[in-house]
């Protein structure tokens, strides 16, 4: 009876998190709000006694009410600090709205925001409103399509791009490969920057590395950086920033107020990677 | 008997990791290596598949064969780097051996290592030679002492002193309070540098906070830095930078060939601090 109890309270996180069960994150559950699977992933939302309200998909995090500026912050302030005139936003993926909360800080014209999975959004919307309020913005221009398909099909340009993705399993796997952000191009206008998460700084240097040599094919400046989040695997995560013409550490605006964890400071520390990382970059 | 096999797997972290049994960290125990009971703490060596050998004092990981170079290199690098002239070096703590690894480095004059607990340095010995070969080296002199008390007792002085502490509970507890670096003034040579762990970023910041107020009374520098640690509460840790002659960001030499982690980029980009820890420490 106890030993029932223990383990239904480190589900559902310990058999999936991280890629190997011999290590890992739990979380107890103090509630399960919200469970279902849509036509991509199981969606779950839980509440923890320390970090509020989680999302999980396919049993990973994807964010939690406590500590998720960490990866939407770094995810999207250091583009728009070196983007000369940043106007025209596209996200790929992001449902959460975590992202477009932080674009939203800015004066910018529009921001697309192309999702796979409106179940992501729903659950957003009733679970984390402070997350998705600006889904109901002006700005906002909200698409339910496959990102990949999507940036073929628009004749839409943008200045930023940003690549929200789930892990490289399941629905997010083409969102990982070399035709995705070769296709993108189309999608650029002059200066443009693209910033996408590209994983774990400690479980998925592979991955990095895998990224890191085709997109040194496509585009002048990739330059990867890293942000802790204390709720994704390893506690460190990293993020490419990629561009033909700007460069990431020619800073040309502040970032705006109230921000936890960013700040210029933090942009250019950011960008100084660890010698075990510099020699998987070459 | 599923249930009970599952339970055994996960302690015996899962209980004490953090402090609050609602989040943590698991590990999987491939082999419990030791377990023995000194007296001023629980010392364990777990095998794990993925981080190989994990030591854990009253329960908690102090270091894992495959990451204790982030936490390591990150107290012993920053302030050699930057004082002017270090010969002589004292280590707080520090029994696995790890911290003097990084600093027998250096061509250094001696190295004190002045550890409470003499249980430690045998299971370090033990069960971690790689780590803890630098208690053979001519230059290390080791004494098995309350750190405390040893430094109000020496006649000593040292270029650079670290302290390399468990948390503020069980026997380090004096080594996180104001007395105790008070009284370190007296066994420091001009120039000198003190620098300490100072526990997760994410959930010790009232610790850092209070740490902060007293040192920026006793000391003209007081700088917080901070590194990934993938297997410490949070995966990011925090170290502080004391002294009052010499700058932390005036570089004088190159740290040694071979380190994993630290460069000097890392070095400068470690200073830069988050907002949410910045207005804590005002």
């Amino acid at each position: 009876m106890t030993a029932d109890k223990k383990i239904r309270e480190h589900s559902p996180l310990e058999e999936r998190e991280y890629h190997t069960s011999s290590v890992g994150l739990f979380f107890k559950v103090d509630r399960l709000l919200s469970k279902k699977e849509s036509p991509y992933q199981k969606i779950e939302v839980i509440e923890n006694e320390y970090f509020g309200r989680i999302l999980l998909l396919d049993g990973l995090v994807q964010t939690t009410e406590k500590d998720e500026y960490f990866y939407h912050e770094m995810l999207v302030h250091p583009a728009f600090l070196v983007h000369p005139e940043p106007r025209d936003i596209l996200i790929i993926g992001g449902g959460d709205g975590g992202v477009l909360k932080e674009i939203l800080r800015y004066p910018v014209r529009s921001v697309h925001l192309v999702e796979i999975d409106s179940q992501v959004i729903e659950v957003s919307q009733k679970y984390f409103p402070w997350l998705s309020s600006g889904l109901k913005d002006r700005r906002t221009e909200l698409v339910i399509a496959d990102g990949r398909e999507w940036i073929e099909g628009t004749d839409r340009k943008f200045d930023i791009v940003y690549v929200d993705s789930s892990d490289p399993v399941g629905p997010s796997t083409t969102l990982h490969q070399k035709d995705f952000f070769q296709n993108m191009k189309q999608c650029l206008n002059k200066d443009a920057v693209i910033a996408a998460q590209t994983g774990s700084l400690f479980y998925q240097l592979e991955e990095i590395q895998k990224k890191n040599e085709f997109l040194k094919k496509l585009f002048k400046h990739v330059f990867f950086y890293t942000s802790p989040v204390p709720t994704y695997p390893g506690g460190s995560w990293s993020f490419v920033y990629v561009s033909d013409e700007t460069h990431p550490l020619q800073i040309k605006r502040n970032p705006p107020e109230g921000l936890k964890y960013f700040n210029p400071d933090i942009h250019r520390a950011a960008f100084a990677l660890p010698n075990f990382l510099k020699e998987k970059l070459g």
